[in-house]
């Protein structure tokens, strides 16, 4: 072992380091659960991706009545649900944590004897499911074949082991968990085939910006016979006297046209006359075929399933070694770095490996050389896994702005909720300033600051045929949203959110008028307070209270007027930028204290969204009831995250609520989104180090530690050595300290 | 003039030739009315396509309830019928005259004012509709709009002519006379679209089989803006009621992206200041977009519209010009050269211009240095259409069964009717055996005879799976086909004929053997023959006469036991090869003559479909009874073909009916195909001039004359001044004579 170890030192390749010493000691990839997440409506996926990849693997078993939760019974959003129990293929491009369905789509389905194209038939039970970093393989019952899958950023591997007799391996374009239809696919040679699938009008919106996907699949060996199938509609007319096929799937046997359809697919059929393994390699991009083939081979090309599993696991092993937590249990490692790789996950790599990318609106393609990133939730991603990618992966954030600021050139408008280059406007607010700022004002400014600004300030200003901002107007003139607009309240509190930061922009960049009128904007919310109530609460055009008002109403998503994803409750404290604005309101530290209990009390806060997420942290601004945000916090973890299917509380948010058990478990939190601060509670470990971008940062590294690990209350927290005031830290103080320690009783 | 004479006749170019002198005399091109046949279900369209061309552009006005005569209503087979009135496109790759409705896809339509992609609302009436050889104009009343339209062998020209104001070209990929659906399109720049569409299923057959058509788009201006459109199904799951959009069309406005699905198109809009003209030329390929924009600039890169038009006129004229007629009417000149152009349209070419075609069952790519043709609609064209181009045009035909003997290399099989490298199986029969012998026995011989006998053997003997006879095995046993087979005396009367023209190849191979086994099959006919009837009749299985038996049943194509699109009379005479075995069989002449005559006195002959079309020849076969075929020639001629819409009697079959006239006008028939002699009547004309192909034929040209424009009995028949002594001539004789004279009374 110790010859093994010097050897594996001297190893040029840094990333071959993390996947040779893999053998010894677990590695922080080592503790990742995909599983997590993928019951409870969490909308994780099981299978492989690489770190922020195109591409990737999932189970798919959302199809058929024999899944209780079937896709299209409900408003489903994932490929995979933990307890259904009917599998149909293996779907290879998906996203994970989202709240509605899309893509989900090509899905690769191996099987045994004569070939079956209807899903529900094909379909099967499945057993011995593994499922970790960069890899998941899955037994199918029906067919006695083993699936393994792994994935390059762009490409998806799979691996199937087949029983002696007739194998097939079914692509088919038809299902998909997105509600779009429509694929084309060619038959190119016994190894190969080339298509596109339609996706898109996520949230049931936008349907005229679906947009393809392009894909290549390569098959390790030859197929010993190929074919296209199609279900067409039954036709009704004067002429369906004489379609004797009328209705009927068609079987194109090893035919190179190109089909379309809106259920179609292809088969590759082998004879063995023993156990057989068959490799898939899946390339895909949202530009054209050419560029999904170059994908494939450039990235995957000569290359087994081992070996690109090997290096996405090393890829994956690098990210997540940004940041090494020590003590805790094994438990809570699964949680931390499951939560970490799920927040590297989305915004993923829109670009093809030669830098091309669809621009908005899917006018031009566009080229860069960095990466442009896509799947921007921003009305979730703002509040903590952008700070959080700042402070760990600057130069991902800093790429991510680009690809904002691209947007922006090409849209003339920054992103609100961005999905492969389709801007789908789902929730409210303008969430891309402050995403911005926090970044900037953190010191990543190796994007176009001006240009930023200037369009922050046109999503802010600009009143007429504004699509980041509906009724502007209206909040300019009375400093709220009436409810003559969907969600008045969130809204004008989003605007409010978004001001602020613009007007810390402002105020950094001299541009004095700005961040006064920008500050006061920010405040505006308070026109919404209702002292009686001590809620915000909805006016109505002409300025009256909405009637009749119930704070409690709009739980489970439910329509309520005034409120987005929520009630009065869960947004009574959204306003993180102006929380002593707030108290004085209240009418001081009391009656606040008492009224963000309350809603804890009455059960009225919600862990499984966003507007809320941050009130377990509030306390830290009344002084001497901090211990109940120490408290609250923990709580919090212990009953929602958990290495389970249930583990996350509901929808991940494209890694938001992954982000919030990532800082609530390093002791830090990002309160006040575009204000470089944190706020402190007890690190779930003894000892948290990051580390940070030499290309960004000063230090190397940063340090969190706990004294001990108890359940006593911080009594006093130290930066390197020297005793802080408060429970809040700049970002400036943080990075460019050595240790933060938090010493409780 | 005469200045301008000399210029022409110094002209290089002897394709120049005929489109100048053009303008001074009128040349055989001159004469074509591409209108005849549009009307009357002859299925033929009027606008402009390049002899035997790819391309073909037809205005299509067979959408909508405002038509007479709806595409779905019935089963009609053409994309144009002169009696409608609503003209909703101009579709781009069309059949004509074939009696099952495919192709008539790809439909050009210039509008105005706000983009309407619904052609039940975009459609209008037209007008001033000009049709002449490789061009075809229109004004579209509602828009003020002038379509003009040619196309060279693989890409069709449209120009059209816009008033002032918003003007859009769509491109409707939706609407087609095809019962496929499903299409693909990408707007590749303001310029440009490339996409493919679904066609097949012909004679609602096959769907399994049904292909793609490929196609590039190039406009002469840029569009100011552009879009795809999209119609979707409603969708009636869970999930409609969050679909705010279901069941509306999509406008995907300025997109690059792929598009596919059922019902889609794309616009381009300009806005013109003054009335402006744009030119679109649209490039087809039925083995790749790629080759399909290669057919568009090889074909006609920087050549204008204009430019086009010219080539592709002379190219007919110098075809045409194979014949020169003397003598006659200018309706007899329109009429002939017209029925000699819709000879010319099928087989028509399939590949592209770099040799590249899809091979039968579309499993690969072939690539011919020659011409792959398609459209063999052989049990229709066996008869007088193949017989026509051995001797006008024999490289064609040296061509067309090359490209058949490719068809049975790729198939196993030759082919029965062929349609863009699918085998639809329509008809019955085994007729390719006899095009391969006519022409061979001709004199056509470049090509592997070998290979074709034993293709003729195979097709002939092979008794399991064999799609092109079935009940071969039934027919060896006893002769006939019984009534457990569709169509079972058209049946053998075709397998009869087929087993002649085998049985003349086998002699003239030296194959004794074969020949007498064949020649003896050929007269198995005469089991079905029923003395008391002197009509072919069915027989059931154990041998007894099918019962009830109704010799004048199967009018209008309906099912009727033991034959095929027709009944006994149309049946009893079609034994060209056995008349004097049929004579025999009835005992004698005069019994022959009687029943042959009462055919026509009962109505029971047929003009309109192909068992019959020899009847009115057969008369030669009966000493002094000879002027019944002249004056029943003559007849036929001028009741069923005319110069006008309704000018062909039905169906044109890809040009038999045209063939069956430009014999029936030249005085000679190839009465019975396979052997290659013709039967004599009056010539039609004063003078009629074949030049012959040098790499077939000795002599330069033969030529028929009649002595004189009466309806005087012929007297005598001369050929090189030498009184033949009968009214057959052989094919040899024929062109190594000089002067085939017909002398009346």
């Amino acid at each position: 072992m110790i010859f093994n170890s010097k050897i594996t030192q001297a190893a040029c390749f840094f990333s071959m380091l993390f996947f040779s010493i893999n053998t010894f000691a677990q590695q922080p990839a080592d503790f990742v659960n995909p599983l997590i997440g993928t019951s409870n409506y969490g909308a994780t996926f099981p299978g492989p991706i690489a770190p922020r990849g195109m591409a990737s693997i999932s189970p798919f078993n959302v199809a058929g009545r024999q899944n209780s939760l079937e896709k299209d019974s409900q408003w489903l959003s994932n490929p995979y649900v933990n307890e259904n129990t009917f599998l149909t293929g293996f779907s290879q491009v998906n996203l994970s944590g989202v709240g509605c369905p899309d893509l989900g789509v090509i899905l690769l389905m191996p099987t045994t004897g004569a070939v079956e194209t209807n899903h529900l038939k094909y379909g099967s039970t499945y057993s011995k499911e593994l499922a970790k970093t960069a890899y998941y393989s899955v037994n199918i019952d029906k067919y006695k074949v083993k699936g393994e899958f792994t994935a390059s950023k762009r490409v998806g591997v799979s691996r199937f082991t087949f029983p002696k007799g007739q194998s097939n391996i079914l692509l088919n374009l038809g299902l998909g968990l997105t509600n779009e239809e429509g694929a084309m696919v060619k038959v190119v040679s016994s190894t190969e085939i080339e298509g596109m699938r339609s996706v898109g009008s996520f949230c049931y919106n936008s349907p005229e910006d679906a947009y393809p996907v392009y894909f290549v699949a390569k098959f390790s060996k030859p197929a010993n016979h190929f074919g296209v199938w199609k279900n067409t509609p039954k036709y009704e007319g004067t002429e369906a006297q004489w379609m004797g096929y009328n209705g009927k799937i068609r079987m194109m046997k090893n035919t190179i046209k190109t089909v379309v359809g809106d259920s179609i697919g292809t088969y590759f059929t082998y004879q063995f006359d023993k156990e057989e393994t068959v490799e898939v390699k899946i390339g895909v991009s949202y530009v054209s075929i050419q560029n999904a083939r170059e994908n494939l081979e450039k990235e995957t090309g000569y290359k087994s399933f081992d070996d690109v599993y090997k290096e996405t696991f090393n890829e994956w092993n690098e990210e997540l070694s940004k940041i090494l937590v020590e003590g805790g249990s094994y438990q809570d490692k699964v949680i931390f770095y499951t939560a970490l790789y799920h927040t590297l996950i989305h915004p993923n790599t829109l670009n093809d490996i030669n830098g091309e990318f669809p621009q908005i609106k899917r006018s031009k393609i566009g080229k860069t050389l960095g990466t442009r990133y896509t799947v921007f939730s921003l009305w979730d991603t703002y509040r903590n896994m952008h700070p959080l990618t700042s402070l760990v992966y600057p130069k991902q954030q800093s790429d991510m702005i680009k690809s904002m600021l691209q947007m922006y050139d090409e849209n003339g408008w920054l992103p609100k909720w961005e999905l492969n280059s389709t801007e789908t406007f789902t929730m409210v607010g303008d969430p891309a300033s402050i995403v911005i700022a926090d970044a900037c004002l953190k010191g990543i400014q190796d994007f176009d600051i001006y240009k930023a600004y200037h369009a922050m300030l046109k999503g802010a200003d600009q009143i007429e045929e504004n699509p980041l901002r509906p009724g502007l107007k209206e909040y300019l003139q009375k400093g709220y949203l009436s409810t003559n607009y969907h969600g008045s309240v969130s809204t004008t509190e989003e605007y409010n959110a978004s001001d602020y930061a613009i007007a810390l922009m402002a105020k950094a960049l001299g541009e004095k008028e700005d961040y006064k009128r920008f500050y006061k904007r920010s405040l505006s919310y308070q026109k919404l307070y209702d002292k009686d109530l001590k809620l915000l609460r909805p006016r109505t055009a002409d300025g009256k209270w909405y009637e009749p008002f119930d704070p409690n109403a709009g739980a489970n998503f439910q329509e309520n007027v005034g409120f987005i994803e929520g009630n009065a409750w869960q947004y009574a404290f959204m306003v993180s930028h102006d929380i002593k604005g707030l108290i004085k309101l209240m009418g001081g530290d009391k009656v606040f204290s008492d009224q963000l209990q309350k809603i804890f009390d009455i059960k009225q806060f919600d862990m499984a969204n966003e507007p809320d997420i941050a009130y377990p942290y509030l306390f830290n601004y009344v002084k001497g009831e901090e211990w109940k945000s120490q408290e609250m916090v923990k709580k919090l973890v212990r009953e929602y995250f958990r290495n389970e299917p249930k583990g996350l509380p509901g929808n991940d948010d494209t890694g938001t609520m992954s982000a919030w058990l990532v800082y609530s478990m390093m002791g830090i939190y990002p309160i006040s989104p575009g204000d470089p601060i944190y706020t402190v509670t007890t690190p779930m470990f003894d000892k948290v180090t990051i580390k940070l971008d030499s290309r960004y940062y000063n230090k190397e590294n940063v340090v969190i530690e706990r004294a001990m690990n108890s359940d006593g209350k911080i009594k006093e927290i130290q930066l390197n050595g020297k005793t802080l005031n408060s429970f809040f830290i700049n970002h400036d103080d943080f990075v460019n300290g050595t240790t933060l320690k938090v010493i409780q009783e």
